[in-house]
């Protein structure tokens, strides 16, 4: 089989259904609110099981609402290869996030099908549900591979009532979940073309970025326990003031991060005082902190030293401390022969590239335990995500869309259509 | 004039007083609470006037609501002796705290009444109208000495119409109280009994504490200005995060205190960090500050440098900083003379005593400045105080009492009593 590499997308079609597709949730501002199970977001859902009949495809939901157009392929035993990202947004977000990944993977799907080409693998794009984690981050995508765990709705820590009814309502049975997960044997890869949403691109003027992995993120509420004193009465050096532990400790993990983890992050994003008044030594501090670090070993030593530091600084004011772990979603590798066919796919079309670590979450993060992923990037103006000022050039969108497209025939040509292992 | 150092105050009388008032205001806990202004407070002052007129002293009250008890001297061109403190309350506060001083003070002056002693100075028990700030912190001993300014009752930055309203139902006219202003050359000094609030006399099984001075208190609201940027794309180094400015002050405020400042005292209190996610550097800071020193010079010292210690982390992460003055108490000494003459009573009565420095503040703060003032403290069980649990034993009470008395029987037979100076 020989494939045209002059094959392109109807860079007007997609833009079209880009337009379309910007009313559905249109904020006064400019932006877009597609809230994961909302009004908006069902009605994008309907818009593009529309679209995906229209251009004659096979329509496929599941158990988890994630919503799919398949072109089949005509070879025996053939897998699929999925390739897509999410149609819902946080609250006045922006138009780019998400929708491109979705909407350029349709794209690929009718030039595909026009041109007659018939793949070794069948081609799945799919739209999956709340990956901003309006109800719960990644849940199409966990529930595809089967890593969705009861306590994701139903919690007994918290009331999860109003998202039960809202997946009701969005015909998910909360029963049913688990039946849509995949056989990973079934399944080629996964592909994902997505905004930068940082600025490194831009910086560095060039145009696709080809992501080699995506950050490991631990997030923990640690609270420090002194002794509620008369700050007026009370001898400085007798106090057990919880405050002062949570100050090193804020001080501490940022020296500890930069000085020995280059390529980690950490953030101390809030801090709650008890009683909190000028003449009371704090008797209670509580810090949410989270850290980042695009390798999985590394992720885990920098969480125990995070951990020891919160004790030592414990310890050095006589407080007492309780590290509590909120979230630990791993850190994920891109596939290195997905990485490979994406610079070659660059390098013939001519788009300047360069490897990046994508230091926000994806669906492919969910998806690269489970069968191999990658994600191409493009220059998001200003890095500004998020918010209804997310933009990047259509011409970004229209190359992204491109080397996609041009990655999925590459993939066809090679034996690694079935035969990559995670 | 020879006057008996045998006389003798009536324990038993002042235990039922105290018992009597302990009903006003009694709160379900075993504790009090009589905030300025309100009907307990008012019940209070009405129940003190009957004691005051039971005894056959004069009652008086002025623009600012104090109510005294006053036991004429026959002397021609005689000053007045102020003793005294407050029956007001914080909510659910403990019987001790401003009751005993006014209490012991009244035994005082029926117990020389008859006595029938000739003081060379009017005696005047007085109750300060809201010493505890409900509305005002020592509204009514700054009104009788002239420093309440218009802003105390009409602030532009806040609404006080309630506070007006409450001063109207008490009586007080807020536009009649600098009427209250007595002339300094009319006031022979102003002796108050008051419990410790701390646990220094008791650790140091010492029986009356003589206060040299009650330290000034200077507080703040200090804000850092960063930038809200995703925790997890921007790189550490070129964050502006405004919370490690305020940790980096927290730390380095207590370390400077407590190495440069002996017998000075510094607290964070509160922080507040905006916006308070998991994901976002913080942009804005704001920290709770209060210090405090007995010793004005040092204190204003103390102040020069925690604002440049702000400034400087400030500086150190790139942020912007507010400095708000919140409020600014200076230190008061107490008079020497006086404090040599309750250290000479104490002698004579066999009671151990020490020097101390109050580390809360006392109508006796803004009385030193107007006239020479001085400060007997008894022991507090367990260094409680603004508690239910608030306690002190009653011969300790007692003992007050009787060095009060002392004190202003010694002060009647030497030339102070007309000559003493701020």
């Amino acid at each position: 089989m020989i494939i045209p590499t002059s094959l392109k997308i109807d860079s007007q079609r997609l833009r079209d259904d880009f337009d379309d597709l910007a009313e559905i949730g249109a904020t006064l501002s400019g932006g877009v609110s597609r809230l994961a199970l909302s009004n908006e977001d069902l009605e994008a859902r309907a818009w593009f099981a529309n679209r995906i009949e229209e251009a004659g495809l096979f329509v496929r939901d599941d158990e988890v609402g994630n919503l799919s157009g398949v072109l089949f392929s005509q070879a025996a035993d053939a897998k699929t290869l999925l390739i897509g990202s999410h149609l819902d947004t946080v609250p006045n977000g922006g138009h780019f996030d998400g929708t491109i990944g979705v909407l350029a993977g349709l794209e690929c799907l009718r030039t595909i099908k026009e041109s007659s080409i018939d793949l070794p693998f069948h081609l799945e794009v799919i739209n999956f549900t709340d990956e901003e984690g309006s109800w719960q981050s990644f849940f199409g995508s966990m529930g595809l591979t089967g890593i969705l765990q009861e306590t994701h709705i139903n919690d007994a820590q918290q009331d999860n009532a109003a998202f039960r009814a809202a997946l009701f309502r969005a015909g998910i049975r909360p029963t049913e979940v688990h039946r849509a997960k995949r056989q990973p044997e079934t399944i080629a890869g996964y592909l994902e073309l997505h905004i930068e949403q940082g600025d490194r691109l831009a910086q560095a003027n060039v145009t696709i970025g080809v992501v080699t992995g995506i950050v490991g993120r631990t997030t923990y509420n640690i609270t420090y326990y002194g002794e509620a004193t008369h700050a007026a009465t009370t001898n400085m050096v007798q106090r057990r003031d919880a405050l002062q532990g949570a100050a090193q400790f804020i001080t501490g993990v940022h020296q500890m991060i930069q000085q020995h983890y280059p390529g980690g992050v950490v953030n101390c994003g809030n801090v709650n005082v008890q009683p909190g008044t000028f003449s009371v030594v704090p008797a209670q501090v509580s810090l949410l902190v989270e850290c980042r670090h695009p390798d999985q070993t590394i992720l885990a030593d920098m969480q125990a030293h995070i951990a020891q530091l919160a004790k030592q600084c414990a310890e050095n004011h006589r407080l007492g401390v309780e590290i509590q772990l909120v979230l630990q979603r791993p850190a994920a590798n891109m596939h290195p022969a997905l990485i490979d066919i994406i610079e070659r796919v660059c390098e013939a079309h001519e788009q300047t590239y360069m490897h990046l670590v994508s230091y926000a979450g994806h669906d492919a993060q969910i998806l690269s335990p489970f069968t191999p992923s990658a994600m191409i990037f493009i220059p998001s103006a200003n890095g500004i995500s998020h918010n209804p000022k997310e933009h990047s050039e259509w011409a970004s969108v229209e190359t992204g869309a491109t080397i996609l497209l041009q990655t999925i025939l590459q993939l066809a040509q090679t034996p690694l259509a079935s035969g990559l292992t995670p």
